[in-house]
């Protein structure tokens, strides 16, 4: 059986998040229905990274085994034909056996995108969180800095996850503007349920001045939640890259 | 009664066009059906461009009449919360009895965009045409130039379409490349049916080297179409401003 190695970009707003749910348009799902009626044998499909419901990816990576001769170089066509426009693979290459895309990855980067508009925006707003406020994107930054390095991160962890632990390594949180928008860029070992999207979401709190640049890495210190903080909507949040 | 005019915003991938037409979801349709059960009046909405199915638009202009006193500076967001999330109201202003969106409009600019890249893209494919090949833009842009000016465009029209004349005044034809993305940008006085699309189409000939420099120029002048040259996808295409 070869093991081949998918880069995969989505628009998440029609799925039901990346993982496999009975009778619900997931990725996972989508990919292993498809891509076993392709290759006439039964596929699965191991991610990365279990994105939610409406989170995007440009550089979501997956394995599969298979024991067709699909030809090299001509793998991701083949596959992409298979395909839904909204999801799609960028790069198919085999790999050793031992390739595992979850357990091998050292660390998966998002990318949470804020635009500061008047008006709700049909076209930008499918992949970014529109806000009529001006932001302090420096006030941003430097709370975003606080949180980096290895801490116990169940301030930033939404209700309804089990973890054995809930300590994570971020080797970079930061926040800058770029052209028409804010970018919150987080990449971690791994994250717990709805991390980026509420550490995101206190951000832009402290952003728009409601809360304190300190509160974010305070609230890391005591391990409670900020109150009455929802994480940000999914449609802002990106899975940019998975790092082996 | 007063006259509004409205700026609009829309992603046309989920509409039929902007023209009401009985059963289908349109641009025209939803707002008319939907600010007449906001303002409990029938609304009768005039738009400048009759853009086709899957055209998107960030400056469409339109105008209303209502008996309703709307506040000042609320138009915009009340009736948004009336619309769905795939078209938005950028502005709203009073203006004299006899402004007409269409009729007083001088002239309509669309951007076409392609972006290359060896893979289909979920995230810019909504809103942009990929193509796997690289372009020569500069051959683009000296095709696009050789169509500025008042012609006889029947060459670049769709079957299927009646007007009194073929002649347009093209103000701006031009193509350049931006950050990741070919853009084409075409002023005119007014567009025959599918005219932006056509040109398109020629024009990435031209950069593909399939079709000579010349050949746009020669096929307004011969008034013949390009032969086996449909018009560009809807998806690549925006209205982005409508001038008074």
């Amino acid at each position: 059986m070869r093991n081949l190695k998918l880069t995969l970009e989505y628009d998440g707003t029609e799925f039901r998040g990346f993982q496999r749910q009975r009778e619900l348009r997931t990725v996972q799902g989508m990919l292993e229905y498809r891509f076993s009626r392709l290759l006439c044998e039964q596929v699965k499909i191991v991610g990365a990274g279990r994105t939610d419901a409406g989170v995007h990816a440009i550089g979501q990576v997956a394995n599969f085994r298979t024991s067709r001769p699909l030809a090299v170089g001509r793998m991701a066509p083949v596959l992409n034909a298979a395909l839904p426009a909204d999801v799609k693979v960028q790069a198919c290459e085999e790999v050793e056996d031992g390739f595992h895309a979850r357990r091998c990855a050292v660390s998966r980067t998002y990318r949470y995108t804020v635009i500061e508009r008047p008006m709700p925006s049909p076209l930008l707003g499918r992949f970014a969180l529109i806000v009529s406020e001006r932001l302090n994107v420096a006030a941003m930054d430097g709370a975003a800095r606080d949180l980096l390095g290895r801490h116990d991160f169940r301030a930033f962890q939404a209700s309804g996850s089990e973890t054995v632990t809930t300590e994570r390594n971020v080797f970079r949180c930061e926040c800058r503007r770029r052209a028409d928008r804010i970018e919150i860029v987080v990449e971690a070992d791994s994250f717990l349920y709805r991390m980026v999207r509420s550490i995101a979401a206190s951000l832009i709190e402290v952003g728009s001045g409601r809360l304190s640049p300190g509160a974010p890495a305070e609230a890391v210190a005591r391990g409670q939640r900020l109150p009455k903080l929802p994480p940000a909507p999914a449609c802002g949040l990106c899975l940019v890259k998975v790092s082996y």
